[in-house]
């Protein structure tokens, strides 16, 4: 099983209208089982910066098949995966990033935000998830 | 001037009619006036290195506001500009990357196309650029 | 909007000057609001390491819309935003970078500064700043 | 012996001169002896592209202490020097990049200089040379 671009194109719908809500400017990437990039938007105005950070949240929350916020918990200095951001080509593990699993709990792919604090990077992110989970 | 999200849209929308019309599996990306991705889809099953591509193209269009496959021919063996692709961290110069100009002439974005022949990425990026101008 | 090569080569002459009162030598770059460097200098003698760190302070304060320093509080272990500096191809968030503002409080480019203190830095790139707004 | 940020400067001035002069639009850099880039300015509508390729002509031409077009004779397919582009991160070997020799006959840094066809990259990038030497 893998995300389809119809239920990336409902995540990023769902997430730009959560990122109105929010009164937020936000970037949403959205990958698949495979991390490669499915769908993006920049909304207008939003952090250039964030571009490149929104794809690498969604493909780290792939990687790991985890948010990547849980992953920063584990990366820090005396943490178990200390800084393993330089894998990869560059990890981003801070709130943002999660997976999205299909009916059985599989991991078909992830959706990456952001844009603004961490906290409205996931609740954005969680917006997408839930149009198509 | 800069491209916004809503033409952008647009774009991707038309260009992927255009691509099912060909029976083509594509790759858009469009980005705006500072070669910025501004918005991408890949559909069902196209080539998954076209993502890459396709996301060259249009900055490859904006980087010299030319179709990408005019740089093309320049860049051939013995012509004026041999192996430019090697700028700018890898360009790419076949057909399929289109500049995008507002109504004064002024280059606000470009689109670039992968997935097929680059007849067929050419046709779907210029199908993509009739939808915004 | 965006900067002007004049703009950005008035902003390098008043840092430079600047660089000069405080004792120091700098390397200074500019950026358009596409994050592109429109204009740079290396004084004879600054750190060669600063020529790199320059563009990238300038562009990361692009990226964001903020001070590079103030992206370096949040950016901390521990911090919401620990190892942003892996996204983008490397950022660098510690003080010399500094948004550039039109009259209208859009962003233009910023300006980016290295080959001292972080203090002198910022000062300078202040100064440079100064000149243009 | 090294280039100044001095001489640099009448060396961009004077391209800049040249290029209004034929009516281009220039990205011009100059490196030291120790391809290191030491001035660059992009002229307001230029390609952004060239920006990168105005910066590798400098650093190529100081690489081997010749003119940037004279490496692509030699690079060709079939060629001594077959794709030797691909070191150093990226070489660009067609006209536009000079190196500058003091009195003695030394290298002493470089120009290069891209936004047109190679002929008026390499006038621009001669002009500014002149200024110079």
């Amino acid at each position: 099983m893998n995300l389809t671009l119809a239920q990336a194109e409902a995540a990023v719908k769902a997430a730009k209208e959560k990122a109105a809500a929010l009164n937020t400017l936000m970037n949403i990437a959205v990958v698949d089982a495979g991390a490669n990039l499915i769908a993006f938007v920049h909304m207008d105005g939003a952090w250039l910066g964030s571009i490149d950070i929104s794809m690498r949240k969604a493909r780290t929350a792939r990687f790991f098949n985890m948010n990547t916020g849980d992953i920063g918990q584990l990366s820090q200095p005396g943490g178990p995966l200390y800084n393993i951001e330089h894998s990869n080509g560059g990890l981003i593990t801070f709130p943002g990033g999660i997976p999205v699993k299909d009916s059985k709990g599989m991991v078909i792919g992830a959706i990456g935000v952001s844009g603004s604090t961490v906290e409205n990077d996931h609740a954005v992110a969680e917006a997408g998830l839930k149009a198509i989970s």
